[in-house]
């Protein structure tokens, strides 16, 4: 089975492209670099130290003689991925090459426009170099858990069955995003349906909670295949960040009063539910979605939980409430199902168990790079 | 009160701007003409010969004394977006500035990233512009029915309340649109429902159904005033074409079993809603969705009502049912709300007593211009 990860020079998609070669999948990956040079705009840095892609490959195969053929270039030029496409000949396609910052895509109008436009057409031109030459292949795409927002109901996986005025059908889940970047997806999300519907094509949306963690079996084998851990204000995400302040004794930066609520995972469950997702894939002209998530915590319980592991490492961790940068419901209902997923077979890591191997020890031991001045956020969503 | 009109010089923009200008409103149009050069490019042309926008304005102040400003150039350029809102300074928007054909948008991948790209960033332009500018403006939107598809169960106008495990919220209405163009409307939507949360914008969204006629108080005033009517495959729509087709003796084209039901309404109710919306803004922070659409017809509805209004003119229509060259239900339930325009006002023109005065004359007195190049369908949804 070939598996082309677009993205596979980023978080998830490294940890993911190394596990399925580890796994026995022929794997390459297509990837622009461009999530490095939008760091380097930033001034922002992985806190662990990542090593050119080339390298990491080189490395890979040293290790475990596994080859992973490199394409370098951008989806939205249509011309470069149609003729990577048929050069790999894929039967998965796997989608992580879009912005995904939240906050970068808030930054302004010129970073919003950016954004949409390169996740809407990136997908685009994969459905439309799909339905050209590869329309048996399965396209395997990262969704969001922010697609749904903070509905008042319990959120379903995708689709809701709807009673009304005496009558039933089931619909696309209703999608409110908060920011962007989560209305890019929200986007992909009905262009991808629209295509499976109209070309029978086949595609999972992989709607996944925030991810945590930096040590998988793969990228912990060697300090050459590391895997990038972000802590900034822009691409950290939540425990992440919060783990980097612990170490370097920066109070918690929790936004406003912490009741957010979302869904979260290792990330050594997400390349294994991309694993179950391309080995039990969509049926011809399926859009099929899964809510890619282990637990529910809010901000308030993953801010008490890195205190606790401070406290077994001997470092007091402080709490801060910051004034919200973003707007967002700070107190809400929030029960989302994710039962497909461990229908296949997903073996949930659960937060309690690895905050400290595979993240905590990070935090700390890298903690000499840490630079102070992106540890504040710095972008709002009111301006 | 001041009202920019973005897309003032096609077929609904035009007729709006002059009946807004004649009700004693301050209009501006703003227009990049782009849709005089897609009919170009295509060898298309409206059956009615229009005049070039600055001859129509002129004509305009002539018989009625009254000046529009014009504003041409290109929405997605924001630089020009910006300077032209400022110097107009609108207490309205009404944004019919976009690619507006679903069989334009499925004739390859080139033309769906167009028309997805062109709508998005335009739409996304004029939210950033009100945001820095005109915070307080109101944005009126031209969406499309089609933006719902067709669903199973009552359509509600842009949120449904839904009951769910004993708990309950109202939330968007799901969206199952068909086809690239069509999409692109429900991309818009999420993106202008998220600028009134976030920002406080206030913005109408009209989901319009199927317009047809040709004749508006204003437009019928002169011959130079005359509004556009599109017959081509790519452009016209059902019953403007049917009404063209069935004038030069030509079989009516049905596509598939012609069960396909859709809201209809006059283009005089058109114009008619637009004053409605404008002069009931929505409130600040609201994304507020009416159905516009006055009746409901299946394409065989409308394909007998045509052969009827035939025979009272000595003329025999006959209805062909071709191929669908689109991918959609033939037979289906649909039942769309359409009580909220109402209740501000509208008093509805209905399809029996329009069609004969305001499109088959219409379609008699131009018809030695008909190509009979552009009749039948030349795209098609499947590739």
């Amino acid at each position: 089975m070939r598996v082309l990860v677009i993205g596979g020079d980023g978080y998830c998609g490294w940890a993911t492209a190394l596990h399925l070669s580890n796994r026995g999948y022929e794997v390459g990956i297509l990837d622009n670099l461009i999530r490095r040079h939008w760091d380097a705009q930033l001034g922002a840095d992985t806190l662990t130290p990542i090593a050119p892609i080339q390298q990491r490959l080189q490395r890979w195969k040293d290790l475990t003689g596994k080859h992973i053929d490199l394409y370098i270039g951008d989806i939205t030029d249509y011309a470069f991925l149609s003729k990577s496409l048929r050069q790999f000949e894929p039967d998965t396609i796997v989608h992580f090459g879009e912005q995904r910052s939240a906050p970068f895509s808030m930054i302004d109008r010129e970073h919003a426009v950016m954004t949409q436009v390169n996740n809407v057409v990136g997908t685009l031109n994969i459905l439309y170099a799909m339905k050209e030459d590869f329309p048996d292949a399965h396209l395997v795409k990262l969704g969001t858990m922010g697609e749904y927002g903070t509905p008042n109901i319990d959120i379903e996986e995708g689709y809701i069955t709807i009673e009304h005025n005496g009558r039933k059908d089931t619909l696309p889940y209703p999608k409110q995003p908060g920011s962007m970047y989560h209305l890019s997806k929200v986007h992909d999300s009905h262009n991808i349906h629209f295509a499976c519907r109209i070309w029978g094509l086949r595609a999972t949306d992989l709607n996944q909670g925030v991810v945590y963690g930096v040590l998988t079996d793969e990228t912990g084998m060697d300090e050459m295949l590391i895997n990038r851990l972000d802590y900034d204000g822009v691409f950290g995400t939540a425990l992440n960040r919060f783990c980097i302040q612990a170490a370097i004794s920066h109070p918690l930066t929790v936004y406003g009063k912490g009741g957010q609520t979302r869904g979260f995972l290792d990330i050594r469950d997400t390349v294994r539910c991309m694993e179950l997702a391309i080995a039990n894939p969509a049926n011809s002209g399926e859009f099929r979605v899964f809510n890619q998530f282990t637990e529910l915590f809010s901000i308030n319980d993953l801010a008490l939980k890195v205190k606790q592991a401070g406290i077994s490492l001997g470092i007091d961790v402080e709490i801060n409430n910051l004034e919200n940068p973003r707007i967002e419901l700070e107190e809400h209902y929030f029960n989302a199902k994710n039962t497909k997923l461990l229908d296949l077979g997903l073996e949930p890591h659960y937060l309690s168990d690895s905050l400290l191997d595979s993240l905590l020890n990070f935090s700390i031991k890298y903690k000499d790079r840490v630079d102070m001045n992106h540890i504040l956020p710095k972008v709002t969503w009111k301006r």
